[in-house]
């Protein structure tokens, strides 16, 4: 240290001096993320070093789509994730993965390693480069799928920025964007803010306004005849599953959820009542959801594949919105005021001798008695897997016939179900299943992760398999052998070419992964009897190992849900004026 | 045909009526693409079906990013690609794949199938929409990597827009982005217009300009001592090898390649003198370029991999630049001015007996004499490689050891060679060489295709290897096993977890991909002896089917290239103001 070094006057000025990788990464620490995914490049390698240092697991996917995935499932069951890439080429390449995450908001921080501040401002011509001297080229792209972008480019700010960006990241429960130059990882900033966590805070509302929308919501609860609870994606998303457990346990009023909403509340519970989505929906649910005069409508998001082609009918005339920033009763609209806070009062303030709830009969699917010897069809399999799951089980559904058949499984408690409905990536669920294994186990419990995903979306992110093989990750694996893209078949081209695959020998890739026999076992069913022995079988069932089971359907089976829904997508997509 | 169906007006004017998607498709074979590629997704599958209508072929890919490498391969080996993708999921997962052609200047037609129009102006709550009512989001991001970019809506523009937009892609050799709403693949356009092939005109200068700047190069051409040629990766891209080839026949001058130039002029011609690259190249390499007093530089691209890190020693006052839109002889620019018109007069307006060639002492890599039961080392096999290639192989070298091995590797002529220097995104050589070997079989010749990657690169798009065996393609493929991310480890973290990959049994995924015995080879070399076997042995050479060589190298063994400019960048990462 002898010579013409001369400290940073700021340095100086510090009083727990920590270099900014390790400040990022021990905030994320404290943000809930105990690995980060990601793929190295030159351009993070210096920062990715501080990894082991803050006490974090470095997850290195096989590339940065599949890490996408994988920070977006973690998130998801963790409550947030962390991914890791490079500039240009790196970040391009998840950026399927983030936009995901920003539709289906999950909070993912994307970290990107970029060229040096002086790089940039010379505007050298760098390889991961557009060869046209513009560094911001790929922040701009990403700040459509960001809720909050920052550039650490002066280490005065860095601090703040970072707390800043991770209580956005919170607040909005949607991707953040971070860039960090390769000069600036090594940079001073104050450690002693590390002190004190994050303050991560959600909407909140005025009070008084909060009161007046409290009680409108509970003069038309307290009138209404039939009041029931629908749930769905945001109320996941928005972490308000505390209120509306309590709210359903306090008013024993019927609910039922959305595909989207599925897992949010207990299905064993007696009031539960199905899946709703319009048209596909059991008949009876439609009757007891369409004839109530009044929907508790909690997190609603109404995408085409959620509601099977924006097929409801209900009127708004006999609906409460709750969503995270305002609330809608029927055409009153009060921005500002969230779901939390008026639901919480709604629980305490509820007068249940007024209160009108109906009774439910439960219509949940019945198993049809099968052909022991025959195939496995859609119709028999999705409620045959309702006993095989297990409370707190983690479920990842792929886009396809997967996100559709389980519409008719029924959840036991404690589920955690993970599915892409509004975005709909295909090859989304195998990453997402890495990160949500990784979470479990991040988490110290044994929770099962399980996986149902169709062949065609398995070969788009196959190898991420050899990054559960590699972090000693233990999901079940269903892939569904149907012989190539069926939700595509019936929106359009049945026999279409462009819809078939071609055939892998998909489960000797867990030996080509590097999978052995004591750590990974593979199976594979083509009949009833064969499934129902292998989910009978014990060591099957205690899942201690990565356990990849090939799974016959035959080629032109579909769930109904899913029938319908392709229906009316093909109606929209050839929809002349 | 009975009851209320009313012809549109306007297709009643067209004396040819045909489809907009058959239009789309008809010019793209005429724009020289025979295969597509692409992904199905419900947004494009209507569009699809064109496909063998117009004789071409669909090529589906496994994923998006792949396909896009695909496209970007066949476009460097067949002049022109297309890829289908669909709305959101699929082009955002293209985006790296359309970036590196557009920073390396590869022409490749991007076909978005997306949501109708009136789906678009009704904000609806879409599948693969962020959720927002935005349908132009996506389109904005891919802006940035187009050329030019249209919007399919109104079919009385349409076949005005798709003629404009492929002129645009052919005039600047980088990607174009257009948008087609389902409702729109099945108006009809003037099919008449398909008579007349599309206009592809490269940069036209102005005469009387043309001639000044000709004037001035040949003065200075004349009056240089020791004057050499220089190509770079511009000269392939703007296709004016004609050009440069005939300016070395009449000239008879030295001539070098840069990286990215090489295999753009015959390298065993006799004036060719090796790679130029700065600091890396041979000392007399550096030599001849540095001490010469005007250096013809054509197509240049002085990024920091093609240059070791800007580290070239030339001087402005002795070059002249030619690119493919202006032209600068030592200071002086001249706008406008491209290289195509003023190199052609060059050619015809030297004079001889006024030039100054002075010869070359031809200083190519020598092959060093290796023990042969010996591990297979960078320095010694890429030298090696020179005797195994034929005239007019297609050479694929992914970023990483090959790409900077193979500036020793002397081409025979009429070799095509591919890498992505500049863009450098990792594991688009293998989807790079599923679209260069197809292109090959579209023109019907029985040139080899030749693939030589790391095996982290081959990670990220290991499945392609599926689409190459499901097409029947015959590519050789080097996968270079040394234990991870070699280029990274030189730069930064020679031991470093991150650097490390997952080991795979990489050849048996040409069995788990469907490869037979009869379409497919597979192979192990791990010494000398063994690698100059195979390369001896006539069937491997015949390359008659797809076989797949594990190569294994020492893990911390690098080609001296690679090793210099890891340090440069290392040092430009790391550089403090």
């Amino acid at each position: 240290m002898s010579g013409t070094f001369t400290p940073d006057i700021r340095t100086q000025a510090l009083s727990e001096p920590v270099d900014v990788a390790e400040y990022l990464f021990k905030r994320l620490h404290q943000f809930g993320v105990d690995s980060i995914h990601g793929v190295p490049g030159d351009y993070n390698l210096v920062a990715l070093d501080y990894i082991p240092k803050c006490n974090l697991k470095w997850v290195g996917s096989v590339n940065e789509l599949n890490a996408a995935y994988a920070a977006d499932g973690y998130a998801r069951v963790k409550g947030a994730a962390a991914l890791v890439t490079t500039f240009g080429v790196g970040e391009l390449s998840a950026l399927n993965g983030i936009a995901g995450a920003y539709a289906e908001q999950v909070p993912v921080v994307h970290i990107v390693g970029c060229p040096s501040t002086i790089a940039q401002r010379n505007g050298m011509l760098l390889h991961h480069t557009l060869g046209n001297g513009d560094f911001n080229v790929f922040a701009e792209m990403s700040k459509n799928v960001s809720c909050e972008l920052t550039k650490l480019t002066d280490p005065s700010h860095i601090a703040e920025q970072i707390d800043h960006t991770l209580q956005q990241c919170w607040l909005h429960s949607r991707p953040v964007y971070i860039m960090l130059p390769t000069d600036m990882a090594q940079k001073k900033v104050e450690g002693a803010r590390l002190h004190t966590p994050i303050h991560l805070a959600d909407h909140k509302n005025d009070p008084e306004s909060e009161d007046y929308v409290v009680d409108v919501v509970l003069k038309y609860l307290h009138a209404a005849k039939d009041p029931v609870i629908l749930v769905d994606a945001c109320a996941i998303r928005h972490r308000v599953l505390d209120e509306v457990h309590d709210l359903i346990e306090k008013t024993q009023l019927p609910v039922f959820v959305t595909p989207m909403g599925k897992s949010a509340v207990n299905e064993s519970h007696s009031t539960y009542g199905g899946v709703y989505a319009g048209i596909s929906s059991h008949p009876d649910v439609i009757k007891r959801i369409e004839g109530s005069d009044l929907i508790l409508s909690i997190g609603s998001l109404k995408s085409d594949f959620n509601t099977s082609g924006f097929s409801y009918r209900t009127s708004q005339l006999s609906t409460i919105d709750f969503h995270s920033t305002y609330t809608a009763v029927r055409y009153s609209h009060y921005p500002g005021i969230g779901m939390r806070g008026v639901l919480r009062k709604v629980i305490d303030q509820v007068d249940l001798t007024k209160l009108h709830a109906q009774p439910i009969e439960q219509k949940l699917p019945i198993l049809e008695k099968p052909d022991a010897s025959g195939t496995i069809t859609q119709s028999w399999f999705w409620p045959r897997i309702s006993s095989f799951l297990e409370e707190n089980d983690v479920v990842i559904t792929e886009t396809g016939t997967a996100n559709f058949g389980i519409w008719d499984t029924v959840y036991p408690a404690g589920v955690t179900a993970l599915s892409q409905v509004l975005w709909g990536s295909i090859g989304w669920s195998v990453g997402a299943t890495q990160g949500a294994a990784l979470a479990v186990k991040d988490m110290g419990t044994d929770r099962r992760t399980i996986l149902f995903v169709g062949d065609g979306s398995f070969q788009l992110t196959a190898q991420e398999l050899s990054t559960m093989i590699r972090s000693g990750l233990n999901p079940i694996i269903f892939l569904i052998c149907n012989d190539g893209f069926t939700i595509e078949r019936f929106i359009h081209g049945m026999d279409a070419e462009y819809n078939d695959i071609s055939n892998w020998k998909f489960k000797d890739l867990v030996d080509v992964f590097g999978g052995t026999s004591d750590r990974t076992a593979k199976f594979q069913v083509k009949t009833v009897s064969e499934l129902d022995s292998l989910l009978a079988d014990k060591d099957f069932i205690a899942a201690k190992r990565l356990q990849f089971v090939e799974l016959y359907m035959p080629r032109e089976d579909a769930p109904k849900a899913l029938v319908t829904t392709a229906e009316a997508s093909a109606k929209v997509n050839a929809k002349q004026e």
